[in-house]
C-alpha cells in the first residue's frame, strides 16, 4: 500500500522546502506558461524563495524557460513551463487474462501503453513476477533509450495489498501472502528506482482523479471490472484506504446467499455474479465448453455483437446483470455517498446495456433519494486504467517536492 | 450537516492568526499547565505571537494563568491552564422514545445530561420542535444561571441531514423535508447561539473520537443503536460525511431480500433486522400486544433478565440477532477496513449475548483475514453519546480558533 495521507509530523525547514517545491511544480502544471511573479503572486510564497526553487527546479530538467516573455512595462519575465519530460513513471496491472505496462513523464503524457496476453489465474505468483518483471524492463529500457530516467514503477493487483507491499490475499489470481514488492525488487535486480504496489482499484481511482472524465471530483469511486471487482475510493478529495488499506472489497460483499460460489470462497459475492467470468458463463453458455476461458476480450465482442443484434436471452441476461450491479452499488452509496461512481473493465464495454438498469436498481436501494443524486458512468480510461493509475503513483514522489535522486 | 473540512482556501493573516489560536489552545488542552515558553517550544510558534495569543485567550476567558510557577533558573513563568468554565455547548440528541439534553464546557466537562421520554415517531416534526426547543431552552437557562454562556447547540437526528440543516428524509420519525434547523432556531428566538443539525450517528462519532475508549483512533465508526441504525464514520483520522452529507446510512442496506419491511419501504434492511424495534418484537411477542412500544428501557431490561436466566428462546433469538449485525458491518468493514467499530444502543446493552456470534459473522463474511483485524466493541459512552457528540461539535467553532462573540 502507497501511504498517501500521514499523520502530522513536527515541521522543519527541509519539509518547508519540500512543500514549497509541491506548490510551485502544482502551480506550473496547471497554469503554464507562467512567470516567476505569477507563481509569487498566485501562492504567496515570497520572491526570492520563488526564483530560489525555479533555479533548483530548473537545474533538475523539472521546470523549463521558454521563449516567451510576458508583455508588460519594465524588464520583460521569463515564461515557464513544466518540463519534466526527461522523468518516467511506470505503472503495471495484474488482469485476467493479460498484464499491462503503461509509461508518463512527469507532463501527464503518455509515453507508452503495452498489453501482453498472460493469464495470471492459471500461473504460478513466481511466473507471473517474473513476466511483469520483464514487461517492465522492456518498458524501462524503451524509455531510458530515449534519455528519460525512470523514477518508479508501481504495480497494481486485484487483491488486498499490505503496508509492506505485500498480497495477503488475492482470490481471483489464486495467491495468499506473495510478497509481490520484494519479489518484484529482487527480480528487477536493484532496478535505481522505487518499486510500489497497490490494489488495482486504488490506482484506478488515481487516474479517474488526475486524468478522468470526472477528474477532481472530491468523491468519487471507481469500480474496476473484469475477473475482480473492486472499489477505489476518493473520499473529501483523499484516496480512502481503511486502517490497513485493505478498503474498497465492494466485490466481496455478500448479495444473495444462495448466489454462485466465488473464488473467495464465499457465496453470492457482487464479484461471483457480475465479474467478467460471471458474465461470460451466463451469457455464452458455450463459451467455457473447452476448457476456463483464458481471453476474454473476444467473448466480450460477442456479447456485444449479440446485444446489438436484439438476442433477447443476452439483453435479459445484461438486464439482470445490470440490476445486480446497482444493487451492489447502492451497498457503496449508502455507506460513503459518493458523487460519482465510475465503472472499469467489462463493465465499461457493455455500459450501454449494463448502466441502465443498474442506476434504476441503484436509486430503488438507496436510502438517500434519488440514489443521493449519485452518477453513475462508464470510465472514458478503458481497460488499461490500472497502469495508468501506477505509473501516475509512481511519479507522486516528485510531485510532492522531493527531488530526483542523482 | 456541519462541515468539518473544507476546501483549501487562500490563506490570509485572520485566517493565520485563528489556527494559531487553535495551535494554542489544543496545546493546553493536552499538556496544562504549562507556561507561554512551554507552547512557544512545542508548537514553533515564537514566542511574541505566543504572548499576544495567550493575553487575548486570557481575555476572553478561554485560558487562564494559574498561582504555580516552573522552578527553573531566571524570571519564573506563568503557568497556564484552559479556563473554558464559562463556556458550553449543547447537544440535543432525538430517538425512539426519548430526547435528550447535554451541556459540555470547553474543558470537556459534563455539565448536565437530561433525558425525557418522548416518542418522537408517535409526534408531528412540529411537536418534536417544541420539545427539543423546550428542553434546550431549560438546559440553557440552568447553565446561564450559573454564569456561563452558551456558544452553541447541535441536535442529532436519526435521518439524513442536508448541508442546510434541513432532514430531507428520517424514516423512523416519518419525517420528509423537515427544516430542523430553521425550524429550531425559530422556535427559540434568536437564542443568541449558533444552532445546528448533524446525524446522531456523526455525532455519536464525534463523541467516540473525543471522549470514547478508543479516542483518538484514525479509522474509527460508531454504530448507532436503537430504532435506526446508522454509521458515523471517521477514516484517517477525519469525519466521512460523502459528497451531500448523506454517507453512513449501513442501517438501509438490503441484507435479505426476503427479511421484514423497513421504515425506509423496502425489505430486509440491517435496521428492520437488528433494529430495537426488531429485537424486542422477536425476543417478547408479548411486548405489542397492547400497541406499538414506547418505552424500549424496560422491555430491554427483560431481554437481559431472560438471557442472564438461560431462556433458551431468547438466547437464540439474541444469537441470531448477533449474526445478522455482523453480517451487517461485514459490508461496512469490507468496504471502509476500519480498525475498530463500537456500537451504542441497545446492541451496547445486549453485548454480551450480541458481540460474540456479531465477531464470528463478521469475520466470516469480510475477505481480509480475520475481520482485517477490525474491533467490535460495544460504547462506553452509554445511550447519549449523539447529544454528548452534540455538545462537542457545539464548541467546535472555538477549538478550531474563532472567539466568541461579543
Amino acid at each position: 500500500m502507497i501511504s498517501i495521507h500521514t499523520p502530522p509530523q513536527p515541521t522543519d525547514l527541509g519539509d518547508v522546502r519540500v512543500a514549497n517545491r509541491a506548490v510551485v511544480l502544482r502551480h506550473v502544471r496547471r497554469h503554464a506558461p507562467c512567470s516567476r511573479a505569477d507563481i509569487a503572486a498566485a501562492t504567496g510564497l515570497n520572491k526570492a524563495t520563488v526564483s530560489s526553487l525555479v533555479t533548483e527546479l530548473i537545474d533538475r530538467r523539472l521546470l523549463r524557460e521558454t521563449g516567451l516573455t510576458e508583455n508588460r512595462v519594465g524588464r520583460p519575465a521569463t515564461m515557464l513551463v513544466l518540463d519534466g519530460e526527461p522523468y518516467v513513471g511506470l505503472g503495471l496491472q495484474v488482469g485476467a487474462d493479460e498484464i499491462v505496462v503503461v509509461a508518463v513523464d512527469l507532463g501527464g503524457n503518455r509515453l507508452l501503453t503495452w498489453r501482453r496476453a498472460f493469464a495470471a489465474p492459471a500461473a504460478s505468483p513466481a511466473e507471473t513476477v517474473q513476466a511483469l518483471a520483464a514487461l517492465a524492463r522492456r518498458a524501462a529500457n524503451r524509455v531510458t533509450g530515449q534519455g528519460r530516467t525512470v523514477l518508479g514503477l508501481t504495480a497494481g493487483v486485484p487483491g488486498l495489498v499490505d503496508t509492506d507491499g505485500g498480497v495477503p490475499l488475492a482470490p481471483v489470481l489464486g495467491w495468499r501472502a506473495v510478497p509481490l514488492a520484494a519479489e518484484l525488487r529482487r527480480v528487477l535486480r536493484e532496478p535505481g528506482f522505487a518499486v510500489g504496489i497497490d490494489t488495482d482499484a486504488n490506482l484506478a481511482v488515481l487516474a479517474e482523479q488526475r486524468h478522468g472524465a470526472y477528474a477532481g471530483a472530491a468523491d468519487l469511486v471507481h469500480l474496476t471490472g473484469g475477473v475482480s471487482v473492486a472499489a477505489g475510493l476518493v473520499s473529501g478529495g483523499r484516496p480512502l484506504r481503511g486502517g490497513r488499506g485493505f478498503a474498497g472489497e465492494l466485490g466481496h460483499v455478500p448479495l444473495d446467499p444462495a448466489g454462485p460460489a466465488c473464488a473467495c470462497g464465499r457465496r453470492g459475492c457482487l464479484a461471483a455474479l457480475t465479474g467478467v467470468d460471471a458474465v461470460v458463463r451466463r451469457l455464452l453458455p458455450d463459451a467455457t465448453r473447452d476448457g476456463p476461458v483464458t481471453d476474454y476480450l473476444p467473448e466480450l465482442d460477442r456479447i456485444q455483437a449479440l446485444a446489438r443484434a436484439g438476442d433477447a436471452a443476452v439483453l435479459d441476461g445484461l438486464a439482470d446483470v445490470g440490476r445486480q450491479l446497482g444493487h451492489g452499488l447502492s451497498v457503496l452509496v449508502n455507506l460513503l455517498d459518493p458523487e460519482v461512481i465510475v465503472v472499469g473493465g467489462h463493465f465499461a464495454t457493455l455500459a450501454p446495456w449494463l448502466l441502465p438498469p443498474a442506476r434504476t436498481a441503484l436509486a430503488a436501494a438507496t436510502l438517500a433519494p434519488p440514489a443521493g443524486g449519485c452518477r453513475l458512468e462508464a470510465s472514458t480510461l478503458g481497460a488499461t486504467a490500472g497502469a495508468l493509475g501506477g505509473a501516475t503513483a509512481a511519479l507522486s514522489a516528485i510531485e510532492a517536492g522531493r527531488l530526483p535522486a542523482g
